[in-house]
């Protein structure tokens, strides 16, 4: 094959620069011991009365994670939060307007320290186990992400921005059921938690709740970091 | 907001449907227990002499997994092999041609069984490892797609997928070794697979080795599909 120069190529593949790209960002919360989800009721006609997920177009000279931080900052004014690249969605016919792939983000924001910027009542925080029909392909999307979550709360401590800094052994517990959608043992999942020796202890308690007030611990991230991960955790 | 109906929304993201999507595939094999991918010289100016992944623009009325698919078929003739999407790449300057904005795959390729179609030299396979300056963003996808597969190996059995249908507890430590770029304790290594219950001793030794011959084994898939994977392996 001869070496082309880039005019030749860019003639070649002049008719291909016809798609658009989106960002959709799947944005989890974690309230009243469930796995929750900030969706937007769909402007278009075709979905009416639909939720999507918060999305937008790439801009011309935009990155896309850039694109995924500006959509959450605009619908949330938050910053600083947790965000990972999931998947890209290509579907022929998914979007009514053209070709429109989408690359997937999902963030985990703590929904209490969150000053969710609303626009009239289009933002709501859906509970994900009840979200069934929403606009495009975005139950997919949603899906999706929701097992990328699962996966990573078991591997890593990511599971902890979404929740307030101090907290007890119970609420630690709600989440992981409420993200893996399973019962835990009581017992296990509290000796599993100690023995890693990353839970501090803050010799403090809960206030002005309706049970017995329990214990309130915060994540060490600063040992975590510390702690070198060895390989061959080979198991399967 | 009032809805807006799909007339006007076309007009007002019309001008966004300029970009054009790719698929690249880092194709990873194994051999001389090494890992290896599959990399062509790259055609354009730009990029003389320099090797690049195999890849294409996605077509207007194609899937993104049958752009991947179509790929790696017209590269290697096969069609059957492990395949997973890992991420996106959007640069806004990566492509000299306009914004090409890639989706990268990584599939896993038994060497010996592949019938590598070439054409010409253009198509080589290279050691990871000794991979250094590539063309475009391709060496930034090569290392996210060998991050993906390190940590995909050591949860999941994808990594037989390099290795022929028999092999040796030595071939699978190398493979192991190859991939995660460690050098793992023999004994350790061994007494982790057998315990794992998941390898059949075939009760077959290697033929034509310069060494003393190893027994063979193969993995027990249907075994691992009927374990259920129980969840609660939390462990940071």
């Amino acid at each position: 094959m001869q070496a082309k120069n880039i005019n030749a190529h860019l003639t070649e593949i002049s008719t291909y620069f016809k798609m658009a790209i989106s960002v959709d960002c799947v944005i989890f919360g974690f309230d009243n011991d469930e796995l929750k989800v900030l969706l937007i009721k769909s402007d278009l006609n075709e979905f009416t009365g639909k939720w999507s997920l918060l999305g937008d177009i790439v801009r011309p000279e935009e990155e896309l994670n850039e694109a995924a931080y500006r959509v959450l900052k605009a619908r949330t004014g938050l910053d600083h939060v947790y965000m990972e690249q999931v998947q890209t969605f290509g579907g022929v016919h998914r979007h009514p307007a053209g070709r429109v792939i989408t690359v997937a983000y999902y963030s985990l924001v703590n929904i209490e320290q969150n000053e969710l910027k609303k626009h009239g009542n289009e933002l709501h925080w859906h509970t994900v186990k009840d979200v069934t029909d929403m606009a495009f392909d975005h139950r997919e999307i949603l899906q999706s992400c929701h097992e990328r979550l699962k996966h990573k709360v078991i591997e890593q401590p990511v599971g902890f921005n979404l929740l307030p800094k101090k907290f007890s052994l119970r609420e630690l517990q709600n989440l992981y059921e409420a993200i893996l959608d399973v019962k835990l043992d009581r017992r296990n999942f509290r000796k599993k938690f100690l023995s890693m020796d990353l839970l501090v202890d803050l010799h403090e308690e809960e206030d002005d709740v309706p049970h017995r007030p329990a214990r309130l611990y915060k994540f060490n991230f600063e040992k975590y970091d510390q702690r070198k991960k060895r390989y061959l955790g080979i198991g399967f």
